[in-house]
């Protein structure tokens, strides 16, 4: 039986369709973008005969039932939303595959032992709520009460009323309530592109997935020093923002290489830096710069020490800039293991077997950490992802898809 | 006789109630703020009955006639336009000061020997136009005709279009046609307030400037990278912006440290760097970087020396990181000269005497660069200028004011 690609295709094109705005993809945690995403593959499902139904916070489920109904059931599941000026795969794909699956399921007249559904999970790209994980680990109560007073980064509006604005209930969260059952998942699958290079440069279409990076964040880090005039205050008097951020930033390449050196895993970025358009000025000595540090890693004592680092690191370089560095508390997410009878069985559905470890953080991570047997395939996917030009071939995506297929149609 | 104090404390009542915008002063070069500003200036000179003209790019000349009109004449001279969110005395205070020793000539009914010009310059803020000296350069028809297509910081217009919009002559410019002959003029003045610390620091309420330190400035600086995953990307399969700009701007710090170390003057500053808000998030690599190096020195053989070491690092760090820097030309100011024996006229007429270099660059380097014997005055200051902190005490302003009216009453 071969998955239906023929939908598949479909789906990317409509996906792509209503959420393309400018070059990039726009699919906006609780927006209308991701809203889009969501009534799509409702209407789909529909189409396929599958049972819907949509939790307290908006993850969707697309249900084909199995013989024993009562049974744990199989999720294949990923995330519909996508980060500002995106591209059409992350996280899409893997919702779109496990519909091209049931499709071909349908269509064969087969009937699964147990149910399988496809979760269309919310708002996993904390680019827009800063909060790891928000609709799986909302489906399970993870999720911290306090969130909901975390605001969405572009419209400053809080994750409270941008749930009840979409029509969903706060109250889940406020409550720690359990919309999914542990002990009714009997395993969670999730296909996703390779966000890196790796698959591309080895020429190969598809791999298994040996464990998730966990993820240390400094999000609203700042450096508060003072304005002055750039010719007229010479070094010692200076207070310069720019110059004591750019010190903390060279320190902490000299942390990362060390942790290289010392064979350890570990990927740093700052990949939002900026002076303050509104008080900055070419003949002005900066008094402020907002910035993220990013930590990746597999793990976690690496992302604590790590995080250790540059809070002394911050404190040193203030007092020798004299300046103030206001770094913030870190949102983290844990580094999961993927299952080893799972990795293990989809290896052999591959016909070049590989594996490797994902550098980004998915949903799958969070039914890792309550124990639930947990195992993703990466498609090949060019010029990685979180961006426009993010490029998956079909072709890799029915190989990835494909063994989806083989594993759940003999679910060991 | 005394400077009138009292017209001096009304001008800067009034400049500030006309272009504070919020917290700042806004007087946007060839924008309504500059205008206001002239507006209120040229009345109060026909109010003092002085001779007002303006010239064919907006500069505004306010004479008190002399007894021999065919002479040289004294101007004194400053800007009126502000950086963004500035203070109210950055400019002002030397066309202030210079209405306020006129008001107290035509009050004791002194006629000076020759002509007494006082000169508001148009647009001395290059936060506005990235041209150098735009006002006193084109008054002296010193600018490149090519500057007329640079565009306004903050609205993009050309340089033509808002002149042309002001009211003004485009052409003067595109014809370098000289609007002010140097050898009518007999010596150049200007009172600015000190833009630094050092005269707090001395506890001295007023300076004579013995020279103004030349700009060197990489103005649209950028660093092109790629944009991909953070968490997905290893070390060295990253183009990331930001660590390569923080890598290079690391490496500048290290040169001005052994260019201060071998006794030079320099100071270099990096009071614009950004990533893109539209294309940047936390979890991505930056592909992007904008910024601005700015290095002053009074030798302009370290200016120089510096920029190409910048070039060189910049390639270097490029090769290093894969990434590409695009730093553009510069913009350039020369080192200037103050006259000696104005400077020993005006120390003489402190009760304190005390000589500094400016930091800053002020029209009086557009002067000396002609070869006009030219002197200035600082004044104390708080909290540095280009902010709206600073803060100049009217008993400092009134003791340097007081030297420039008895030097122009008994000029040498």
């Amino acid at each position: 039986m071969q998955p239906d690609l023929n939908l598949a295709a479909q789906l990317f094109d409509a996906l792509s369709g209503a959420t393309r705005q400018g070059r990039g993809i726009v699919r906006d945690s609780y927006g209308p973008g991701e809203q889009a995403a969501h009534d799509l593959m409702h209407r789909t499902a529909a189409g396929l005969d599958l049972e819907t139904s949509v939790d307290a916070i908006g993850n969707l489920y697309m249900t084909l039932p199995g013989r024993d109904r009562a049974a744990p059931r199989l999720i294949v599941g990923s995330h519909l939303d996508s980060v500002p000026q995106g591209g059409n795969f992350d996280g899409a794909a893997g919702v779109v595959a496990g519909l091209a699956v049931l499709s071909a399921f349908r269509k064969a007249g087969y009937t699964p032992l147990c149910d399988v559904t496809v979760m269309a999970v919310r708002a996993e790209e904390s680019a827009w709520f800063d909060v790891s994980y928000l609709g799986s680990g909302g489906a399970f109560g993870l999720l911290a009460p306090e969130c909901l007073a975390v605001t969405r980064s572009d419209n400053g509006r809080s994750l409270e009323a941008s749930l009840i604005e979409a029509g969903f209930d706060p109250t889940a969260i406020r409550e720690r309530r359990r919309l999914l059952d542990p002990a009714s998942i009997r395993a969670y699958l999730e296909l996703h592109i390779e966000q890196g290079p790796t698959l591309v440069a080895a020429g190969l279409p598809a791999a298994v997935v040996s464990g998730i990076r966990g993820c240390k964040r400094f999000r609203n880090a700042r450096c508060i020093g003072q304005y002055a005039h750039s010719g007229a205050v010479n070094r010692p008097q200076r207070h310069d923002a720019v110059a004591a951020t750019v010190a903390l930033l060279a320190a902490l390449e000299g942390i990362w290489l060390r942790r290289l050196d010392a064979g350890e895993d570990l990927v740093v970025t700052s990949g939002e830096l900026s002076t303050d358009p509104a008080m900055h000025g070419p003949s002005k000595i900066a008094g402020e710069t907002r910035f993220v540090i990013d930590l990746r890693s597999v793990t976690a004592a690496v992302l604590a020490a790590v995080a250790d680092e540059i809070r002394a690191g911050a404190a040193e370089t203030a007092a020798r800039y004299r300046v103030r560095f206001e770094l913030g508390a870190t949102s983290d997410s844990p580094p999961a293991v993927m299952d080893a009878r799972l990795r293990a069985r989809l290896l052999a559905l591959l016909d070049e077997p590989f594996e490797m470890a994902s550098g980004a953080g998915h949903d799958a991570a969070t039914f890792a950490s309550l124990g639930i047997p947990t195992a993703m395939i990466f498609v090949r996917n060019e010029n990685g992802s979180h961006n426009p030009d993010e490029a998956m071939d079909l072709d890799d995506f029915a190989i990835g898809t494909q063994a989806l297929l083989d594993l759940l149609h003999d679910f060991p």
